[in-house]
């Protein structure tokens, strides 16, 4: 059924608490917060804040506030829509299902590779722990919406499709062939889907 | 406008994610997960966690997992409802406009105790830093909602005014008296409020 | 008897062990040490350090140590001083009594607001854990003297009265007046003492 | 050319710094050491330590010392041998060439899904950050050998291929199609090598 | 003049903020506070916690306070009393002098070993960084006092002389003799006066 | 038998994971990883990182990532040649033996300075926890080869008896006559050593 539906059926609105360029940490706070400053050409772990005499309040507004060790994110479903198998190399996710009916799932290390899954009602919550693959899926034939807490404010994502078939440039064939024992046709169709 | 409005016109729904018995702390995980176990009459920082082997999706649904570092909470306004200034002592706020607006502040600690606010509409993000002082309050006569994320599992909420005239037992009234410069009459009639 | 008591009865000498301007952290150390720059004009989370070649005792004399983790605080008490009820956004704080007979205490979180507290004579030691309010209070006709550490070296303090009824600009009435559950008339004779 | 070759060509031997069963954490350590029980049936966060008074020098060797903070593995390539693309949840690794060329890479997150790959020789080192997708691969037709040091006594490790394709029990084909925009044949294919 | 001088000159008064047999770690809290249990014959990482509602105000009162991560001490030193070279591999340490002139000094780590000294006067503060050698010294002759804080509750003490010279079973003299590069006739005279 | 050994029997050779120059801290990361800049003047804490897209994969190798949290240490040692007492102020030794048979221990801190030792042959591994002094002896007439990690890019280095009887300026020897209590001429013939 998922035949002919289009690729961007998630849509992932990740507020933007820290700016996309520069270097930054997660330690504790040292001052009441700090605003990073948003013209700078440096790059700096550890940014250069604002004046705390300069803040207003809309630079904690959508949100400019340096470091508050936590973001969120919406994201929504589309019928059938599926957040594909990923990582966050940098946060453990709590997600509260606000509309709509989902089937969530995360595997376990290699210790035993587990897959826990669960159906997920409006008001239900589910925890990603940090680093751990995992996915949700809208099962049904309306719109879904979640909410995501993720316990930094730059967790990172890895789309495990995206990264293995679909790095610039390719990773080399021959790892590919070999790490899914598979026939070198079956690593170049997949990395096909992914240019 | 606020006069004859029951007290508790807010409910703050936090997704409890840890047990509430036992203490726990907030350090980087060694395993994939612990899953706390419910049934222990110890009380121990640092929680017994059940054998992985045993652990199932349900317990990470709603939510049993150990040290997320994060929590979420769903925070339901009714019309004009506040949610009174207070603190979370162990955790940095980021809060989602979902349905309302509202009439967010914060103030800064004794460097200026300067007061932050904002009107915040639909989609809007606000971060609060840890241990300020803050309050929400739906300016509307609609309900509102919010979601919001904090930076620990276990963040604490300090109400302002319960925890200076509600304290059981009540702090000394000469104490109240000289902090808040007024009559003792003041502070009686501020303490029968909390009773 | 605290009548005509003047305000400032309790000086708390705060060792100012990092810079007040600039931004920073408590994370784990990666040099020996780092001496913040004095004569900087930027704010930059993650001091600029000076080089290290160029260090001297003085640096760690009444502290230009960037990042120590830990601060220290003399509190001077006259008669019946009193250092108001309030918190540390960012520390947990340990007192030694040197001279005098203070009462102390603090009021736990919204779980169940409860107030501990004790007198303290020389040599006794006290914790007031992160976040919680607490005060201290000279009981005694003569002068009191302790110590304090706290765990962070910028720990901040937020003294309740000033931060609610004196926060500039003033948080609206309306919000205070619901909060604390009184007349408007009794906010405003209490927003007036911290004018 | 790697046709042929068995599966198990890269050995793994990492130091068990950590008792495998029970749950632990990375924090600053309070004492001078804490050394693992063994032989409890709990399974706890902040594990049990012995009695430090029993210490012995072997506690220290091949290593029941807990929450090192670190671990380090010993990697073995026969010719051609591959450690194929897998993820530490848990830990940033650095790893040194002691004998034989190596060809390693990583990808970077969704931000660009970069490759970045290198021709490593005896002696050079090489970083891999946390989270982050990566390889080791033996070019020569002679044994490899490596160490890596990983910043976490449990940093895990998830192989991608066995994670997606060999998880237990599997991961929904629709998902799995619809991840990696292929033929339900070419999942099922794919999961018949990993079971 | 030291001659003569009985050995036990500095008291070193270390308010005991944490059990001396459990082992413990530094994370951030996730309650308001842990009471830790007194007479538990475990020994845990995390210790056992009293159960919340059994607190006391006696608890936080030379301390049961667990992990509040910081301590302090009282070193009362004699005329002309040592407080010999030592290190603490889990603190930084900032004292204030309360009575009498003391020379204080650290060295660097090998980077270049240099000495960093001073004298310091009633009201002074000087900070040690985590892990480096340092030592204080009463010059006068008359009784001084400082208070030290430190950045954790157990942050150990090395006293170098005693850990080098006088460790049980003693150190190899092969490998002192090597080390110090002197005849080991000398390390033997050494090693005699710890014994 | 050390008669007549040249002093410099160990070589360590620590890969220098971050530039030596810059100020920097051990948190988590914010980025997928920040490649610090190699020519800054300025000495930050938390450094300047080149901008993300112009990394390439030689920023990895021999290594320029900034905060990976982890070092490692390739140590060769001659025949009887000896890594003499010394502690890391700020990091946890892992050691693995790929050579030799080496003779090593470390003491614990004043509790009771016990003596851990070990022979350790190839294959073995041995933990030396934080700020503990250690040492590592060849006993062979072969030559033994060692590799360590370090649970921080910059956990320092501090040789005992290069710190105490060689630092610059030296440590009064008042000072260090009463510390090993012996005569000021053993203590001028102790540091005659190290000039």
């Amino acid at each position: 059924m998922e035949k002919g539906v289009p690729m961007y059926l998630v849509t992932v609105l990740l507020f933007a608490l820290a700016c996309s360029l520069a270097s930054a940490f997660d330690p504790s706070p040292l001052q009441d917060f700090c605003v990073a400053t948003k013209d700078s050409d440096e790059f700096v772990n550890g940014k250069f804040c604002n004046n705390p005499k300069d803040a207003k309040a809309d630079d904690f507004f959508f949100s400019g506030l340096d470091k508050p060790g936590i973001s969120v994110a919406r994201i929504d479903f589309a019928p059938y829509g599926l957040n594909p198998p990923h990582t966050h190399p940098r946060g453990t996710e709590v997600i509260v299902v606000l509309e709509g009916t989902l089937y969530v799932g995360f595997v376990t290390s290699n210790t035993d590779n587990r897959l826990f899954t669960k159906v997920l009602n409006k008001g239900d919550v589910f925890v990603f722990p940090i680093g751990l693959i995992h996915f949700q899926w809208n099962m049904g034939n309306t719109d879904a919406l979640i909410f995501a807490g993720l316990s930094s404010q730059n967790p990172g994502v890895i789309t495990i499709a995206n990264a293995v078939f679909g790095a610039n440039p390719p990773i080399n064939p021959d790892v590919l062939t070999k790490a899914f024992q598979v026939d070198k046709n079956v690593i170049n169709y997949l990395e096909q889907q992914f240019k």
